[in-house]
């Protein structure tokens, strides 16, 4: 249960005259809106690495958080690994989950809606014949992901799935992983 | 700098016996290749949530992690968050550089390429008028993902891009993004 206190101008926790100053300011200069993330990985030894994710471009400057945050990735036993962290498909399946989440959250706040819970389960089924090479018909990744939410607020059933309906017509994460991405690979290797 | 330990069997930290053990067992029975994958999320406040991800479904069992791994995420500061976590399509950058690590290790394990430094870097430009509805005509997601790997080991040059060039093959992450994947949304709301 997240407790939301309500003071003028925020709701859900967000800043509602922040939210729409924001969107005024990208109105007014649309180079604002253009945006590079990034992530830098390591490798540690067998299917464990980990990456931190820093600094990134955004509003018209370059943006550091002084180290930012750092991620460790490997397989899981039965895969040769040794659960150092979550598998790649697995923070793919949060990516999407945060991606959902922080749109309808405010969505919510401009439409006036209080939330007082939101929860959700993503699971991706996978069948491994084609990451191991064993089948050529079956694709590598995952023949299909459910997100299943939880939600709680002042509105009605109607109008919260309204909610998550128009978070996922927004989404960046849903788009990039239902309609496809262009992915350039280079590598410089001695 | 990666100081690999080869005893036998291991290259790369790779148990390469156990790898093909696998490839064999998998190839006997193609039902413990079947892997259901899981994160929970769930709202903070704003756009800051965090998810679980633990239990998955796999070679023919379900297995728990204990516990497993935590994952904050959020905005940053100018998109109205506060920086709690990485953004959601960092995440995702992320997934992308560790599924083709692991892959590319394992590959160099199988093919007997001992491997000492692998480093990527893995960038996403976004325009953002599309996630904030003020561009029809700009997707949400990302225009382009790059992926730049820096690898040494006792191959050469063309070889190394060739492990990259195989592990891109079979990255079920690198095909979720690319080929386009299923979404289901299910919403329960009161």
């Amino acid at each position: 249960m997240t407790t939301t206190t309500t003071t003028p101008g925020t709701r859900n926790g967000v800043d509602t005259a922040t939210l729409f100053a924001t969107l005024d300011a990208v109105s007014a200069d649309r180079d604002l809106a253009k945006f590079q993330f990034r992530a830098r990985n390591t490798w540690v030894s067998g299917t464990h690495n980990v990456s931190t994710i820093d600094g990134y471009y955004g509003a018209g400057q370059e943006i550091s958080r002084n180290g930012g945050f750092s991620f460790d990735a490997d397989h899981p036993p039965v895969l040769t690994g040794s659960d150092h962290g979550p598998t790649p498909v697995e923070f793919l399946l949060h990516a999407l989950a945060a991606c959902l989440t922080a749109g309808l959250v405010n969505i919510a706040a401009a439409r006036g809606i209080t939330l007082t819970e939101v929860t959700s389960t993503v699971t991706g089924d996978i069948n491994l014949l084609g990451i191991l090479g064993l089948d050529r018909e079956v694709r590598n990744g995952c023949s299909g992901i459910k997100v299943t939410f939880s939600i709680h607020g002042d509105a009605g059933a109607e109008e919260i799935a309204g909610l998550v309906e128009r978070s996922r017509q927004r989404s960046a994460v849903y788009d990039l992983l239902t309609n496809g991405t262009d992915i350039e690979i280079q590598v410089n290797a001695s």
